[in-house]
């Protein structure tokens, strides 16, 4: 964010055309994740009535069966804890998730799911999983792994 | 959406393995995007005060500079309609768009960007494009011909 900007004018990344390409590869990226988000998000509001956000929090939780922190539930996301917090009040009160203060530190609160909501998540995500398989049927184990090559490129510029 | 599912438990992926890569190189292509949008998001806010679903309106509307219909905006756009009209508003209120009746169909309204909003727009869109090229610059040329190759493998598919 703090990298001085080097082109100032629209079109001006017809000069470099790596740039453009750079730009049009995005659009077509974000496009692409966000008609399968909308996809995931029907079957989830279709066949459970649930939220994609909702589903976030639960696969998080899931990982982590053994309970975690708010803020690393919030890292584990990419949402803000504010957001965080409002979805696991509601599953709390829904008997699928609960907070339990730490034994050792009584201020530090965990949170993980219930039994209700290990069952809850495994169905949610196995229709997941089958949308996902469904949703991108066309990419191939070549594809994959290229795609898989190219996006693991970012990850250490990403950070900045 | 309508496809029977074929899977139905959680880990039953581990079965198909080219479904389990399927479902990782999602979450991995889920996060890159969720990234980048963070920082551009966060680009608008810091420099323009504004959000990313007005910038996208502004491009549509841009893309668009003879004037569109707000169906045809929220298609461009992927989001409700509702949303669209309710940032259009804000924009015409900030002199930035206009809404017109159509001189052959009084019922059909088009709306454009004002002088002033193109302006605005240009301003923005360089520096949403120096931002694109700092967060993608990882990405040589042969990685994006390979990337927007296994996109395109999608768009026959993303339909249905």
């Amino acid at each position: 964010m703090t990298e001085k900007p080097q082109l100032r004018l629209v079109g001006s990344s017809r000069d470099n055309p790596l740039n453009k390409k750079r730009l049009k590869t995005w659009i077509r990226l974000l496009r692409t994740t966000r008609k399968a988000e909308a996809h995931l998000r029907e079957m989830l509001r279709i066949q459970y009535d649930t939220t994609l956000p909702r589903f976030d929090v639960m696969a998080a939780l899931y990982r982590r069966r053994d309970g975690t922190t708010m803020s690393e539930l919030s890292r584990l996301l990419l949402v803000s804890n504010g957001n965080a917090t409002t979805i696991v009040d509601r599953l709390e009160a829904d008997g699928l998730c609960q907070r339990q203060a730490s034994s050792s530190d009584r201020r530090s609160v965990r949170v993980r799911l219930t039994p209700e909501g290990v069952e809850a998540f495994e169905a949610m995500a196995a229709d997941h999983e089958t949308e996902i398989a469904r949703l991108f049927a066309a990419w191939n184990a070549s594809d994959l792994d290229s795609l898989s090559r190219i996006l693991k490129k970012l990850s250490t510029e990403d950070a900045s």
